[in-house]
């Protein structure tokens, strides 16, 4: 399938009227063909119309017919063959064993989310029956199931093309829940978003599902965004990127007419506490493992640990010499885009000039474009916790190492840091009540709390948690990754003494679909 | 126990200090003894770090413990015998049946949410079990529970002085979650508050609860309010009453440097559609059943059902012609408040002064204060289409009924609508193919979709839902009565690779608490 620079209204591919975009290659800054142009605000308000009609057919498809649909998305994405891995990596400065894990990873969160979708759990069957003869006043017949929000407004993410873009996640979790979707495109990477688009198409019309289930459009201007979450046919909206730019759709979002929810995964430093006895134990191979973290994918990761906490002293000095000999020898990594190499070369730039930040160590330098020198600096308790500064993400394979007077500095910082997406614990047998006292903070601070290991990597499956408190997301009590973000889009709705004729088929009597569900307050699955 | 005008600073009985407020009898206009005096910025600020200082011990509590705290309030609340009913009655003019029924409920709600603790589905528990072997990489350990967002600012409810206030849902769904609660007593009944917050603060101690988990504060004004939203301590807030107190309340977590979830239960007008059949078979029933609805409790039900839905026709005259007469019979009855009565008397005020109103029928007058007089009116769809003041929500017994041209016009109205508590229809087996286009669009509007009864009557049990899209409540996503409501105040945590000496107990191997968990995606109860 070829590249036309086309994006999506329901079924009909259509240039936009914008000026050009283009692509470029991160890896060489050459420009990539053809032209986008992006989505005019009729083009915006036509997507929307398409998915706000299509939403009751959309919702009503049967589960079998749901779960279908996604997986035969997976199927049109790997039958566009290496087409789409070759503009991905062109478009992204990605690895190919990358981008083919990536669209693996794709696939397999489509075809996660269809066994999610027919082990009906998502739609909570309540059944409360009725009684009759219950004094002083009977109680009538309750029954409750979720439904989707309606149309969901999908933001691609730069740094996984493919994953977390248009079949990512986010769009993958909100089909399931028999929402239609809006995808704007990330203007990083049209190409690969045109061809994945398209494939969804193809998919929803094998399946029959009605046109406006899917739309896709182009254009980088932040108008264009916020005219999308601001049009009163979407309900709800999924966002990874900055914060600044979750930030932004946030307050559109609540600033609407109807104000509706919206999933921004925002920023995270990602702290890893090196616990004493764990860091004298093992400082080398504690040291390898977090600058093989730091510098995976030049840290264009979410979790990307970017703070280390380790008490100061010979371990931690052996951990930072260990951590600085491999650095020193790290190559250059292609960013995903000129801005991103920007933003990175800024950050590390303030921590550069800082008083209250040390040098530690520099990755191997680059010139060719884009190319993210790893960097490690340091700075003590003390400076830490009096400067809000630098708690803020550098994202890139830059980390801060902070180093601590005494273990109550750990409780101390713990307690100081924004809400985050991980937060990490090196420890060994002798640390578990320095462990245990930290535990409760680490908690209240992160969506995932891991021992032993380093936050990237972020498992696809059920007990999976991506997100954390603010600012590491706009909303607390979901997850973006994992079975679990398909309940981002659901919302209850009870019916009360519903003749049987207009029940809808997950609440008749005789579960002829066999659901779990909670009756009278007893689970029956 | 006597009624002293402290409120409560965790475990500590304070006078306020600011100006003597009183609670008035609205049903005789007659200030109640003793003086209220509103809490001082310290001592929001304390109650809200007592709060904090108490969450971890109290989001740490067994599910017994927690569970017993929760009944033993309702046995504390009984224990108050007398003396809370006839100050609840004093204060709010409710009469006797309806506030020992509340307290009944109260009560109720308090042993729903042990048994609800007690379930144990509300932690989520997810497991997915270490694959060590699996190629190119691993599976961590990666495990699952839910824990409390942090401590609650909950906001009495005038209308319901027991069971939406002090002890009511909010608070008891909070307890549950494990969240401390700090509430904002409704100035409309502070003597209420004061006895029922002391019953919550004896079960506290009796139970070994944490001091912090609960406090009690007093005063009138808004800044109180949004100061203790604005509290860095506080994580969420549960909120029922007017759109205007809901939205600035939402605006006040918006803007915080964390912004938190608030749970604002606001405005509803609860429209009930006359199916033609049903309305042609039953018109006299089917009006007298309305305006019990309409005029109990003063019509101050959220759900009190304030529009009607009806083809202008020969039944629906006589639908009006039968309410008009049982209306007109309806004698006065006490308002909550002065600002409520005041309110009411302003919003009617601007329906008979509209061109595009009709009166229909008015009930008995009272010279009382604060007494309602009920009210209909009637206008066209066309009319009713065309403007959108007329789908504002006048609190008390007025509803608005209007006649339609043809059963396009119930689609119309239906699609017009905001956000709803319930919606209703009235109908027969002839109505059934009308009924199966309107409910679509009705399941899109309401919380709860109920047929051929009114809504109002809210049934405390696992199937309820009482919220609905904005501007019935601010979050669409949940319910503020029954089982479910325990989810408001909850967020996923993940534990990755923990070892067993630091697991929670809620995850371990084991499963000694016998909790549901689904397991590598396998539900197991």
């Amino acid at each position: 399938m070829a590249v036309n620079g086309e994006m999506l209204l329901g079924n009909r591919a259509v240039t936009g009227s914008g000026a050009p975009e283009y692509a470029q290659n991160p890896a060489t800054g050459e420009r990539i063909e053809p032209a986008f142009r992006g989505a005019s605000k009729g083009d915006v308000q036509l997507a929307c119309n398409l998915a706000a009609s299509a939403f009751d057919a959309c919702r009503n498809t049967s589960i079998e017919k749901r779960a279908t649909f996604l997986e035969t998305i997976a199927e049109e994405i790997l039958a566009l063959g290496d087409a789409l891995v070759q503009r991905a990596i062109a478009e992204s400065g990605l690895p190919q064993m990358r981008i083919e894990g990536e669209r693996g990873r794709t696939m397999a969160q489509l075809k996660l989310f269809a066994s999610v979708v027919r082990s009906g759990r998502w739609l909570d069957v309540r059944v409360d029956p009725p009684m009759p003869d219950r004094a002083p006043l009977p109680r009538p017949d309750l029954r409750v199931r979720h439904i989707p929000l309606g149309p969901v407004a999908v933001f691609g993410a730069s740094n996984f093309p493919l994953a977390f873009s248009v079949a990512g996640g986010d769009t993958a979790s909100a089909l399931a829940a028999g929402c239609p979707v809006i995808v704007k495109a990330h203007p990083a990477h049209p190409g690969t978003s045109e061809l994945v688009g398209k494939a969804i198409n193809t998919a929803a019309n094998k399946c029959s599902m009605s046109e406006g289930v899917f739309s896709l459009l182009f254009g980088g201007s932040h108008e264009l965004g916020a005219d999308l979450v601001a049009n009163a046919a979407v309900k709800a909206v999924g966002f990874t990127g900055s914060r600044a730019g979750g930030l932004s759709l946030v307050k559109v979002a609540a600033n609407r007419p109807e104000p509706i929810p919206v999933y921004a995964e925002m920023s995270s430093i990602n702290p890893v506490f090196l616990l004493p006895n764990a860091l004298s134990e093992k400082a080398a191979s504690l040291a390898a493992g977090f600058v093989g973290s730091l510098a995976m994918g030049a840290g264009q990761f979410c979790t990307n640990p970017g703070l280390i906490i380790g008490l100061a002293g010979d371990a931690l000095s052996a951990f930072i010499k260990s951590a600085s000999a491999s650095l020193t020898e790290s190559p250059a990594q292609t960013m995903l885009t000129e801005n991103i190499h920007r933003a990175y070369k800024d950050g590390v730039g303030e921590w550069s000039a800082s008083h209250a930040v040390d040098e530690v160590a520099t990755g191997l330098a680059s010139t060719e474009p884009n190319r993210c020198q790893a960097r490690i600096f340091s700075t003590t308790a003390a400076q830490f916790l009096n400067d809000d500064s630098l708690g803020n993400e550098v994202f890139g394979a830059a980390a801060l190492i902070i180093q601590c007077e005494s273990t109550d500095d750990f409780v101390a910082i713990a307690e100081k840091l924004e809400g985050q997406l991980t937060a990490t614990m090196q420890l060994n047998n002798d640390d578990l009540q320095l462990a245990g006292r930290l535990l409760p903070v680490l908690e209240r601070k992160a969506g995932r709390v891991l021992c032993n290991g380093y936050p990237t990597g972020v498992e696809v499956c059920h007990a999976m948690v991506h997100g954390g408190p603010y600012p590491a997301t706009s909303d607390s009590r979901t997850t973006s990754v994992g079975s679990a973000a398909i309940l981002r889009f659901l919302r209850p709705v009870c019916y009360q003494d519903l003749p049987a004729a207009l029940l809808p088929a997950e609440l008749e009597d005789e579960n002829s679909l066999g659901l779990p569900r909670l009756v009278d307050g007893s689970y029956q699955s």
